[in-house]
């Protein structure tokens, strides 16, 4: 089959509010072959930055749009995905944004390829000997204002059926140790003490590697599982400092990685002990296997970062649901509307409170086109007069 | 002062050929304050979605335009100029293609306030007792299709009263290494015996450092003073193996550093010699500069990749200007009318063939209007009906 046409739609909610809230608004990227077939994919990123990497008129051989490369192109096999892919990418090696806008398309070429092999996804990246196990799902929410509120967002989120939770951001690493060991001894305290807690700093200290080590070893008095990106993405070489001072709780990093680079430079010059990636971000499935297989060979964990719709949760999971080592599943919780309706078929948890994937060809979820219409922001784009964004957004 | 309007600029040449030319379009940023000063800055990047990076609708906290967040900022002093530069990022940071987009803003910051402040902009960078001297330009331009074109190129580099110059791309990687050979050889020979070569690979090898070597050896017998990315621009590892095996000409990359974060990668964990940096790629001067202080800690060489105009050529030689050990400039020729008329005071070559900055503030280039209205490809961006780019284009 050939790719006969790729869509890009920029959905938002109607008020788009100013807090940490990725699923506001999103980015859609739908392909379509002359067989019929059709995928999908999302990325998180800017929607209109994202839609104009599809669209923009070439500058020179390095700066050519990824609709053109991607329309006309032969897709049969996995060996074709890849070159679509390194094709594509290596014809918009010079635009920065490229791996967050590719990202909706490698998520759809995986979704198509599997519906016309009549396989999922995981089967296609990792052979038919392997087998995807349920996951672990936490809870993924933000810190209340006080302990009173964190205690009782943890207290939810273990009413809910999680026994597994994040809390982060909020005013943590604002006022400083004791007020932060208040806010992660009342989420423990909410939570209760035989559930996994993990915490999620929001770089609040910067580049402050004491700082990180003091609240790590505060924090392991509450058995916490994991300490989230104390420290700024790009500061790896104080990543590696932490690191090498032994932190009383393993760290996680990773979730901003834009490229493969950047998960690998996490894993080798970081030192974390967690590699969290979001499929949306680094460039799609593809880059987000390998980034798993980078923590396998390295002997640390990994798991998705995803606060988008279960399109973007399928995605993610496709990419390391056969490493049962790999047991935990970032699942966002209280999305906006357009997040939670997005597919029809949203992932579910067990009744053992476990989450696996369906056993379905491609992503295994459907994107609804009723909702997609609800959400759209059309966009135009003219540049010298020229319309480039309409011929991408048919619905 | 305070900024007063942010206006962002997509121009281009009639017809844009798919070779690796980077003069046939460009992006520019005008600031203009209360004050009725006036600043320019230049990205080398793709012009259309770096100007959606000035008008995109905010996502959530972390996806908020660049114009937004410069608007109505005060500007008196360098401290100002970061505090700016961290809070727009910070608001930016999730969208990939920020530093790409920003790097035109910074410069155009420094442009403006070193205006304001009567100070040429490496005094603001690097203070009073430091001294700007004049560089050695080296002229870049591509291989030709055979041996006799790239004679002949090299050759009228140095009728053109260069002894340094660079060639790069073309057929280079592609025939093997008996072709690759005569094409070097065949620049030595236009360029004469006593000047400097330099050989831009283009990533000729991708990740296979067993060539990349072979030609490093195959090359030296030509007196090749770098030999530039020879591998791809991600392939860190692949170019620490490289440095590891102690090359027979020192290794030089760098330009595609979209964050200092990769520049350090590329000292830190790459190994190269050659610290190339584009102003216009990795955030502006700013970090230009920094990047630079990476490369004298680390006893490497640093140098401008500069493609563009000379308005991005002032930028980046600002970056270095006072340090007389980093003594070669990347000086494009043959580029595009845009490129070569953009500023009505280019930088020119004295007497004895070097380059030094203009004694003025600012940046010290003029950027001519009429040359902007000129090559103007006027932007429309409409989202659900609204349009957002028209506010960012007064001329």
């Amino acid at each position: 089959m050939k790719i006969a046409a790729v869509d890009a739609f920029y959905l938002a909610v109607p008020d788009i509010r100013p807090i940490a809230d990725g699923t506001q608004d999103t980015f859609l990227v739908r392909i379509r072959t002359d067989t019929g077939h059709e995928g999908w994919g999302e990325s998180d990123a800017s929607p209109l930055v994202s839609l104009a990497c599809y669209c923009a008129p070439p500058s020179h051989a390095n700066i050519v749009n990824l609709r053109d490369s991607l329309l006309g192109e032969r897709l049969e096999d996995v060996a074709d995905l890849h070159r679509i892919r390194a094709r594509a990418l290596r014809r918009a090696l010079d635009i920065q944004h490229v791996h967050h806008a590719f990202s909706a398309a490698d998520i759809a070429l995986w979704d198509v390829l599997g519906k016309r092999l009549d396989e999922p996804v995981w089967r296609l990246l990792d052979g038919p000997a392997a087998r995807p196990g349920p996951k672990r799902p936490y809870a993924s929410s933000l810190f209340g204002a006080t302990p009173e509120e964190t205690r009782a967002r943890a207290a939810a989120s273990r009413a809910a059926g999680f026994d597994a939770a994040k809390l982060g951001w909020g005013p943590l690493g604002r006022d400083g140790a004791d007020a932060d060991q208040a806010l992660v001894a009342a989420a423990r305290d909410g939570l209760g003490a035989d559930a996994l807690l993990l915490v999620d700093a929001g770089w609040a200290w910067g580049t402050d590697v004491e700082t990180a080590l003091a609240r790590a070893a505060s924090f392991a008095e509450h058995g916490v599982g994991w300490l989230e990106e104390p420290l700024l993405p790009d500061a790896i070489e104080a990543y590696g400092a932490l690191a090498a001072r032994g932190p009383a709780v393993p760290i996680a990093a990773g979730e901003s990685s834009g490229r493969l680079r950047d998960a690998e430079d996490f894993v080798a010059n970081g030192g974390v002990r967690v590699l969290q990636i979001d499929a949306g971000r680094i460039g799609g499935i593809t880059p987000a296997h390998a980034a798993r297989g980078l923590a396998e060979r390295a002997g640390i964990s990994y798991v998705n970062h995803t606060f988008k719709s279960h399109l973007s949760l399928a995605a993610a999971l496709h990419a390391f649901a056969t490493v049962d080592r790999f047991e935990l599943l970032e699942f966002a919780v209280g999305g906006s509307a357009l997040a939670e309706e997005l597919v029809s078929d949203p992932l579910t948890r067990a009744g053992d409170g476990t989450v696996s994937l369906p056993d379905r060809p491609g992503l295994g979820v459907t994107v609804d086109e009723q909702v997609v219409r609800r959400f759209l922001r059309p966009v135009s784009i003219a540049v010298a007069g020229e319309e480039l964004a309409a011929a991408l957004q048919a619905l």
